[in-house]
């Protein structure tokens, strides 16, 4: 592949953001139109890019990049400039507020805008949620460094807890739609994880049982739900 | 302050992978209890640690950091571990599911677990836009390197973006609940980003007028709403 980044855009959504800074940075980009009008980011070429199916992505030459914030950040820490390094004591504070307007403030945008999309009773949720587990559990399938049984990384952990809160929360809701053994690659993930003495100390300190993730149980002392 | 890390915490909540994944660091740490019983959370020492009044929030030599995925993220950079380094190859992929993961995954599942809380009709939706905003710009009133009129970073151009577009969309919806008069010190920092030359050149290439952060106009060829 060549050495040129590739934005995938459309004029004024959430690609323009990407495009601002890499003008700043003055790296050289080309420019590729997604079709919206005829829903071309929905289809199987984008979805080799982004398996999100959203806009932007970004091909580097180490692979395609997606979503805004990840993208805003690689970018930033590949040019040293726009965002504080890794090691500077402010980085700490602006990860949390950069996460924080990804999952929040852009997150209710999202929601806003298209209400239809992202309705938000428990049916549409959980169609959604097996969809996006259903992406992960295959990523999982590629076995990259940082999501396969023999190297955890700090996603796996976060993974391994949402995925457990899902089969046990809420308490008095429809909990069917989830099973763990529809994700067979993040299941086979978690049983290696259990199995890691760190993570039985700490599911110890809480009260989580001997397997909290591929077969959870509530906690004891009960402490509500997660999140 | 010491050198101590503490994380603010209560049993099997989002905190819960905050502490596995120290536990796997052998990172040192000590523990605050958060009393969700009594909503301590929102209450203002803990906003002090964590302005958005969530579970967890870290204490560290470099002040509080929060978002889950933020702390994970920090930590594993910090100690060169359970994440792919900064110049990794596997960098722009692991974060591209990292953000993920926090703002599609985790905020799903906030939305069916607090369904009340995080009520989806557009009436809510401002309601808490607006406090997230007046957090932002508390946070701009601060100073930051990251957030200020003189040196922007990434997410300078990811709020202006999101508030352009809160001016503007939905097209058909009310949009009475915003004005960026309302956040002044983000308001005074816009002013300065849309005289970047850099800048000036990504809106003439969307074709989104004159003072696209400050006084947005719908772009021309128009596109639909953005994110």
């Amino acid at each position: 592949m060549s050495d040129a980044l590739r934005l995938h855009f459309a004029p004024d959504n959430a690609s323009l953001i990407v495009r601002l800074v890499l003008e700043e940075l003055g790296q050289p980009y080309e420019t590729v139109l997604v079709d919206r009008a005829a829903r071309a980011q929905d289809g199987a070429a984008y979805r080799a890019i982004n398996p999100a199916g959203l806009i932007p992505a970004l091909e580097t030459p180490q692979g395609p990049i997606f979503e805004t914030a990840a993208i805003l950040l690689w970018l930033a820490d590949r040019h040293g400039r726009l965002a504080p390094r890794p090691d500077s004591p402010q980085r700490g504070r602006f990860l949390s507020w950069l996460f924080f307007t990804s999952n929040t403030l852009h997150a209710y945008l999202r929601v806003l805008f298209y209400p239809d999309r992202y309705a938000a009773d428990a049916g549409a949720l959980h169609k959604r949620l097996r969809i996006h587990l259903a992406l992960l559990d295959a990523e999982a399938a590629n076995g990259p460094d940082w999501l396969s049984p023999d190297a955890p990384s700090v996603l796996t952990w976060y993974l391994a807890c949402l995925l457990r809160w899902m089969a046990l929360y809420p308490k008095a809701g429809n909990r069917d739609w989830f099973a763990l053994a529809d994700t067979p690659q993040l299941q086979r993930i978690f049983v290696a994880l259990e199995a890691r003495p760190p993570t039985r100390a700490a599911i110890t300190a809480e009260g989580l049982g001997p397997r909290p993730f591929t077969a959870p149980v509530h906690p004891t002392p009960p402490e509500g739900s997660a999140t």
